[in-house]
Order: structure tokens, then C-alpha cells, then sequence
């Protein structure tokens, strides 16, 4: 099973990937945690150079470029095998942000960006995708917060200095994928409280896994509520 | 006016190349000569990348993607403005070699390379490609010659480790893109010591920049045999 967590700058997307490990490692799944860019270690490098503000200059197809190249490192090295061992794979962005950023955000050719994906991912898409759906102004504000907390400010501020206009632009990109694919990309509400965003993704989730751990648990012990508010 | 220089490993493009542009300055033009990959500051990290033994895990695709990356921002921040500068831009390796090692090299899809290169370029395609010729074992034992008299062979020393058969299909790969386009890839003999091939270059040059240097020449004065011979 491999899912995706996307979702503008201050969605939650780390925090939820996060949880959602945690809570499947708990219900006894062997569960792979990764991001991108940067999950493979050609990606690390690659990572540093898309975030570094000295390359501010880079052009946005040289950009898409890299992405593409740590998304196949990614998936050849890290991904494929870690669901051909029966893992679960969590992944902080993937391709659809692709879609959404360079795509909706920045006006490129939505059919190349797709067919230059599915070429990059060698067919490997997620099963699901969880769209972190939030306000841009609240995304923005949070991810301010957490840059100054971190003291990241001039180093991973890149994406975040860019305007309101563009964020409103990936949002609507991610909330149209989801109405093109809704069997495969799912909206989840991201206002509120970390608790509250992670008990929506559990109930949304939970049916996926609810076969997975059902001979673990005495049958019939629980509902999808009560284990949603337990765990 | 854009000339890119290509060819197997050993062929002689980077003396080609360099000669090449000394012989052009000499003619009174301006001269960029720059080289792929790592013609741009980003492009020298992504050089290094590809070319460090250490990253010889990475996928034929995150490959191909880093020389895409490297050439978008190479024709954006290099190449394009030099040449509405009205340089004469000349490059070690371009876009045919990719077309030439991964696509007639390693069996990927030409037609998706060509796309792929043409996006990348922006259109932006050479004026000229001049494909060094050589016999593939020639070429490999020049390369293994210069590796060793630089203390290249654990550096960079990945391609040269390829086999011949493959060296052997990327150069019937630039054949066939000189057959194909006669008017804008052609074939120069590489075999022989390194001035002959240069005063082959300089020969199929020559016509091409007579233009440029006739006010700066008493008229009528040399024929191109004789500018040949003499520079």
C-alpha cells in the first residue's frame, strides 16, 4: 500500500505522515516513512540544491527536472522495494505536487507534467493520495511559524516568500485532482487542531486497513469509531 | 552561431572543441566554449553527481533527468545569453548526447528523448553538431590513456568502464543522426593525430565564418586552403 500526503506549504503534511506511521506501526503494519525531494541519498543532495536560496536563479524547467530525478531515484531505490516486502509506504509529495505546483501554480503543460511523471515513476502511482486541504493564508501563517521556529527563515523560506495568488492557484490544482480522480485522491479538511486533522485521516484510512489487522483483534470487539477515537 | 562537439569517449571533443575556439577568436569573434554537463554553477554540482563512482546506483531515468536539468539551466543561463550577445557558443557534448548513449546506447525511446531534449532546449537546438568519428576501441584506450595521466581512473572513470558493444551502438547512434540530418550533424574523421582532425574541423568551418572575418582580411587575398594551412 503506498500513499501520498500532499497539500500546500503548512498543510501538515510532515505531521500527519508522521502520526499516520505511528498509528499504522501500531496496528502492526511494517510501515516505510519518506518524503520528497530527498528520499534516496542522490535525492539528500538534489534536496539541498532545489531548497538552497542561492539557486533561486535555477529555471523552472531545470527545476521540474530535478524533482523528476529524485522521484525516480526515489521510487526505484526506496519505494518499489519497500512495498515488494509488504511494506506500507508513506510519502511527504510525490507527483502530484508536480501537477499542482508546476502545473496549476506555474502554468506548465499539465499533459506533459503527467506523461513526463508516469515516465519518471516507471507507472508506480500511489494507491491513494491525501490532499491536506487548508485556507493558503492559514497554510502560509503556519509554515511562517514553524520556518522561525526552526530558524529556517533564509534556508527552506523559498517557496514560502512566493505569493498568495500561487498558493491559491496549487490549492485549486489539488481540489481539481481530486475531482478528476476521487477514487485515488482524497480531500482531507486540514483546519483545526493536529488532533483533529489526524482523527479524519484515521476514519478515512481506517477501512483500507481495518483487513489488515482484523486477526490481530478480537473479531467484532471494536467499530471503526471507537477505534478511530482509541488510538 | 552554436556549435556542439560529439562523439564517443576518447574521440577528441574537448581538444576539438578548445583548438576550435582559439582558432575562432583568432578570426576576431567572440567565443563562448563551455561544455555538458556542468556548464552552469548548478550544472558543476549535478557533474559531480553523475560523474561520482559512489552514485553508480542511480536509474538509467534519474540519470537521464539530471542531464536535463543540467542542460535547461545550461541553454537558459549560458548558451542563450551568450549567443544574443552575438557570441559564437561552442559546446562539449549537447543534446544529441543523450540521444546517443541513452537512446541508441541503452534502447530508450528515441522519439520520448527527442521531446524530452526539445523541452528542455527550449527549441534551442545547435546550428551545427559535429560528431568526432572514431573506431570505439581507439577512443576507449585514448580515454583510459588521459584517465590515467590525470589520476582520473576511480573518479571519473564510469563511462570508460562501459563495453565496447555499448560504446560500439552509441557511435552507429551519431551515424544515424548525421544520415538523418545531414544539414545539421555532420561526421568528422577522428582517427589520426590531433591536427589532422582539427584542420578537418577548421576546413568544414571555415565557410561558415568567412563571412564574419572578410572586412577584417584584405579581400580576395587567401583562399580557404591556404587560412586552413596557415592558422
Amino acid at each position: 500500500m503506498f500513499i501520498a500526503f500532499e497539500g500546500i506549504e503548512g498543510a501538515g503534511k510532515g505531521t500527519a505522515a508522521g502520526r499516520t506511521a505511528g498509528w499504522l506501526a501500531s496496528l502492526g503494519r511494517e510501515v516505510s516513512l519518506t518524503r520528497e525531494p530527498g528520499g534516496s541519498e542522490l535525492g539528500l543532495a538534489l534536496r539541498a540544491l532545489l531548497l538552497d536560496m542561492k539557486n533561486s536563479g535555477i529555471s523552472p524547467e531545470t527545476e521540474l527536472f530535478l524533482y523528476l530525478a529524485d522521484r525516480a531515484q526515489h521510487v526505484r531505490q526506496v519505494i518499489r522495494p519497500a512495498l515488494e516486502q509488504g511494506r506500507v509506504v508513506l510519502c511527504d509529495r510525490f507527483a502530484c505536487s508536480n501537477l499542482a505546483y508546476q502545473g496549476y501554480g506555474r502554468g506548465m503543460d499539465l499533459d506533459m507534467l503527467r506523461r513526463l511523471n508516469d515516465w519518471a515513476v516507471g507507472g508506480l502511482w500511489p494507491d491513494l493520495t491525501l490532499v491536506l486541504d487548508l485556507e493558503p493564508a492559514v497554510g502560509l501563517e503556519r509554515a511562517k511559524r514553524r520556518n522561525r521556529f526552526l530558524g529556517l527563515e533564509q534556508k527552506e523560506g523559498r517557496f514560502e516568500a512566493e505569493d498568495l495568488a500561487f498558493h491559491t492557484r496549487v490549492r485549486e490544482g489539488y481540489r481539481e485532482l481530486s475531482r478528476e480522480r476521487p477514487d485515488r485522491v482524497r480531500l482531507v479538511d486540514a483546519s483545526g487542531g493536529e488532533e483533529d486533522v489526524f482523527k479524519r485521516i484515521k476514519t478515512l484510512l481506517l477501512p483500507m486497513f481495518s483487513q489488515g489487522f482484523t486477526p490481530c483483534a478480537p473479531p467484532g470487539s471494536q467499530t471503526t469509531k471507537e477505534l478511530v477515537d482509541e488510538t
